[in-house]
């Protein structure tokens, strides 16, 4: 736009200068500190990409002309194809799909009702991974549980038999943490009910929201042991079970599910660059993934992260300077049902990961930043410090720990000790619509989604340009 | 509760006072002023109703043993017995089921999605009495519409054998005044697009909400006119639609409805009353209906409006004296198919209208009140503002005109100039439920019903007890 025409040429000013050790080595900022050319080029970049991205434009292209596209489906095959299409379309470089085995589940159709004591339809979707019942369903009683925990000490002689009701609430919170204190039972659920006798597990959707929209997700078997179906009752639908169970009547249920494993389908992750001018071989990864579940069109988990990404990258990709490092854009196959892409890409790049000098994920919706944690090496957080302080314009006023997983596709590269750093994004309303038909465009403002793609836009820049690094991670996984 | 024990032999006092004429005629006030007593009565019934109702309780009993009530469907049989079991345990008299025909039509299962250029599911439903499409669906080019009025100017052949999308947002109001411009397409729509030659009408929800919950409703085919099938998109669905068209490229759609029409059924209006202890011949009636469309469990629509007018009428015969003319309580069959409910009782009870003092509707959800409007004789209107300032304390701060409709279900009774109070109801989400699968329990704040139930307690006490009455009304039927 018009009234930023002197941008880029300020920009480049600083660039030079910033740049301008690599034919007559000048004396570098030592590694704690981010010199003031940098940050004065990261501010710019950020206070740009405040006043409108392309980012709303890609998330819109993805759900518009791909849609639901959960791994191993044709349409996860159409999104890869997108994604390469795209990544080339908005400048990137070395564009590729990278081949990934993945799991192929099919949700097929489902349907509930209650039986008895008053009969009523009920509005469910089977999880993720879940097995099929067989043909024409299976009806049988209703028992309740109130957490995973009360599940695991039940007598089998009150389950046996019996449908388990899982019916348990997810608190709402902004940083979501109500996720971790509900989703054991939607992962391991339908195994501890199966051990006990049950023949079906019925669970109170993992969602905050009072919609007739079912939270699927992933959940598992055991090896070797029970397989029962299991589906997500939507927070009305498990309302009114729960009103029919406290009548103290018998309630019973009739559950179908369509639901089937198929043979292993090929999926990509997709990957784009802007090749670093010095250390090209440095890598600064920005991450998110490419599937999503079937009954959404997927915008906000995860069409909004890899818009964010992709954005961010091609924003640092235009200036008239390519960073130092090279920033490495990597939309994962099958976060959903596994990590596939997330393994492989460890498992492939393995070489390549000691020169991962920094890796993020976006892959919580596009609400706002308002956090920054990490998992750096310890003596390189003042860094951290300062690249926080460059995002403290955009609203983001708190400092997290230095434990941050950063996100679940980054989890296979933390025994190589890839540092990490974390945005926190506002999640008051993503559990709302997370893994349900609901996740769609509308629920993404774009100004929100701007202001993301400010924030990862300067963390990106500072680490591909800085002179030092983050060192390596501590041990182990990171939490969040 | 302990705290008011003292109040039922206040009112007493009180009412024994105002009822004292009996005997020996005391100089009544004129028409046009409520008796002080009166007044204090009424107030005193409404600041009690305030603190807490039995009506949550009446709609949740609804919504868990009845759940969706479509005319003429097996659960509409459920919910007659429902109302009658209810109307006998809350205390009416003279309780019954009046017969009434009602049509049946069954949804069936619905499915659709846009085959090209990109292709993706769909959310959507039958709107209510539409033609199923033949076995294996339709699939057509679609062309897209932004009103009915546009559709009606269209050339034929731009529409011939294609699928007509409406696509016009319904705008949010605190009165529900957007439903009034969005509703003729949908009742009209498929008659319109039919007679231009179209295969199928795809309607963007008329509903305020982002949800993937579409809203059916009525429509209606033209007497020998073509009778092609019409579904009710979700608004997200709508945006998806209207990208894919707004690319330029053809878009096709592939659209399977299973509704039919089945041999009408007998239903029932079921009545209650608290006869009056003086006039049990003049009547006030207070109306709701009792039907439900299919999707969700007719929480909003209109189990609200029914416990709302049972539990008014209840806590008034609850007192220690009966008022002077009875109360009539009318939960009318199959409102939303056509009003058979309301035809049929206009017609058995045509004798008795003249002697219909009041009547009134709650059919609007759980919002609070924050208007009164009316429909009585001119001459009649300062009794109104006097019954109107009775609910001030509640927060009612509006008047509005006198061409109160009052609610569907009293338009049959407008032909014989029954008077009719409205008490307008706060909308500004009604619209976000309304016809949904999302129109459940959950959606309704007790507090709100208690202010409800308070304001029609007041109105209807003052109606039935008071000196004069409300003349008759003008000709015509009113709206809003």
């Amino acid at each position: 736009m018009r009234r930023f025409a002197a941008l880029p040429l300020l920009l480049l000013g600083l660039l030079v200068t910033a740049g301008a050790g690599r034919a007559a080595p000048a004396p570098e900022a030592p590694a704690s500190a981010l010199p003031e050319s940098l940050r004065t080029a990261a501010a710019s970049l950020r206070d740009e990409a405040v006043r409108g991205t392309r980012a709303f434009e890609i998330v819109r292209s993805l759900t518009v002309e791909v849609g639901p596209r959960p791994a191993g489906s044709p349409a996860d095959r159409r999104a890869v194809a997108w994604g390469v299409r795209t990544m080339r379309e908005l400048g990137f470089a070395n564009v590729r799909a990278e081949a990934v085995q993945v799991p192929h589940w099919e949700p097929g159709a489902a349907a509930g009702e209650i039986t008895a004591p008053w009969p009523q339809p009920m509005v469910l979707l089977p999880l993720g991974g879940s097995a099929g019942t067989p043909e024409g369903g299976i009806e049988a009683g209703v028992v309740e549980f109130s957490s995973l925990d009360e599940l695991e000490k039940a007598d089998p002689a009150k389950v046996r038999g019996q449908i388990v009701f899982l019916n348990k609430r997810m608190e709402r919170a902004r940083d979501g943490s109500g996720y971790g204190a509900t989703v054991p039972g939607r992962g391991r659920g339908a195994a501890v009910a199966g051990k006990l006798g049950a023949v079906a597990l019925l669970l109170r959707s993992v969602g905050t929201d009072h919609n007739r929209t079912p939270h699927t997700g992933a959940m598992r078997y055991e090896e070797g042991g029970p397989r029962i179906p299991a589906a997500a009752l939507s927070n009305p639908d498990a309302d009114l079970l729960e009103a029919q169970l406290a009548s103290g009547q018998p309630v019973r249920f009739h559950l179908s599910l369509g639901s089937r494993r198929l043979p292993d389908e090929e999926s990509a992750n997709v990957i784009g660059e802007i090749p670093g001018r010095e250390k090209p071989e440095e890598i600064v990864l920005l991450g998110c993934h490419l599937d999503s579940w079937f009954p959404g069109t997927g915008a906000v988990d995860d069409g909004a992260g890899c818009a964010i990404m992709m954005e961010a990258a091609r924003r640092i990709g235009a200036l008239p300077q390519k960073p130092r490092r090279t920033i490495r854009v990597v939309l994962y196959a099958n976060e959903e049902l596994g990590l596939s892409g997330a393994r492989a890409y460890a498992q492939v790049h393995a070489a390549e990961l000691p020169q991962h000098v920094l890796a993020g994920e976006s892959d919580f919706g596009s609400g706002r930043v308002w956090r920054v944690s990490s998992r750096v090496a310890p003596e390189a957080l003042p860094l951290v410090d300062q690249i926080a302080a460059l995002l403290a314009p955009l609203g983001v006023a708190e400092r997290g720990g230095n434990d941050a997983e950063g996100g679940a596709d980054l989890i296979p590269m933390a025994p190589a000790r890839v540092p990490v750093i974390s945005l926190g994004q506002d999640g008051i309303e993503y559990f709302d619509w997370h893994h349900t038909a609901n996740d769609t465009l509308d629920k993404i403002d774009p100004k929100d989604m701007d202001q993301n793609v400010a924030a990862w836009a300067a963390v990106a820049f500072a680490a591909a340009e800085m002179p030092g690094d983050f060192g390596r991670a501590p041990e182990g996984e990171g939490r969040e």
